[in-house]
């Protein structure tokens, strides 16, 4: 009787990241259709920009990518019928929602606490750092807010962000949002459809 | 009895390019299909790249990403069906080629010049500063190829590819390709579809 699909994709994505957002909103439709399993994997750009000399978004460093950006934004969530109002902060810190997603990627309200989040940045402006922000977030899920944030800042949970983001790294990713297929990347919410082909019939090449 | 289209969507490419190569192999047949027609836009990212602080490619200045490019090109051009071979060298100085194009976007032979020249430097691993190969590939298409590069390097031609340089810095491209439809920019070979249903019905947001 079961329909689980067998086969999966990564999602790896940050908070902060914009096209990240739209990756997130477009993912599970698409992938319910190509009976294609989702696993969600939270990490930091940050980290990452740093070892590429960036101490900042590149929307942010290169005036003219920001600029098309944002504008390319607007076009992509008229689109695709996301929410969408410019962040009167960009990047966010995004760590702490972060953090929360991890555990979440290990339970069934991951994925509706994910997109919850980027909604609530990118569609309310509402700043993703403030645990009351994360804490009404989860309790919109049916959860305790306050204990799921206690223990995504435990000894236990903290460091695994980090590990996580070290596994990125290890993975080739220099960017958000990319999509692994065993050893294959994708980088770029334009790259779902893509990736999707590629789970269900890998080009050797 | 006339069949042109009324609608134009502008490629603006650079023959150094690796996604260039993807969006002018493309470009034709989709563009037919949508009732589009293509102006070819030659121009060099480097002038650009200098102005975001690059002396180089991105894809040299940052490992992860050009490792995620080639791999990323193989698999690209084996979904496309356009032959690829990973160039000895990259980026190649593509100022000749692109005055040469830049003479061809006023002609009837300019299109199949633009493909012919991609194909010697991706396909065929050839040199396209090397004036010989300009003349040869000129040369298939039925023209003096000698005359034509001539031409391209007399003094009223020669300072338009860096006018065009600037015209593009003035449409706010920092990368290639990039297609303009009126005033919106799309960049990335992966947006050609999205680029050419904006000419059809443009979103007004």
């Amino acid at each position: 009787m079961s329909h689980a699909p067998r086969l999966t994709l990564e999602l790896w994505f940050d908070f902060a990241s914009t096209y990240s957002y739209i990756a997130a909103g477009r993912i599970e439709q698409l992938a319910r259709a190509a009976r294609v399993g989702v696993v969600w994997r939270p990490f930091l750009l940050g980290p990452i920009f740093q070892k590429q000399g960036w101490n900042d978004s590149p929307f942010n460093l290169y005036a003219p990518k920001g600029v098309y950006m944002w504008r390319d934004m607007d076009r992509l969530c008229s689109r695709y019928g996301l929410p969408f109002k410019r962040p009167s902060v960009f990047p966010r810190n995004s760590v702490r929602a972060a953090r929360v997603a991890l555990i979440g990627a290990e339970t069934a309200w991951g994925p509706a606490f994910v997109q919850a989040v980027y909604r609530a940045s990118f569609g309310d402006d509402l700043d993703i750092r403030d645990p009351d922000v994360l804490v009404m977030l989860l309790d919109d899920q049916g959860l305790s807010g306050r204990d799921v944030l206690a223990e995504a800042e435990s000894p236990a949970w903290k460091p695994r962000l980090r590990e996580q983001t070290e596994r990125a790294e290890q993975l080739g990713i220099f960017g958000a949002p990319s999509f692994v297929v065993g050893s294959e990347l994708f980088w770029g919410s334009d790259r779902l459809e893509q990736a999707l082909d590629f789970v269900g019939q890998p080009r050797l090449l």
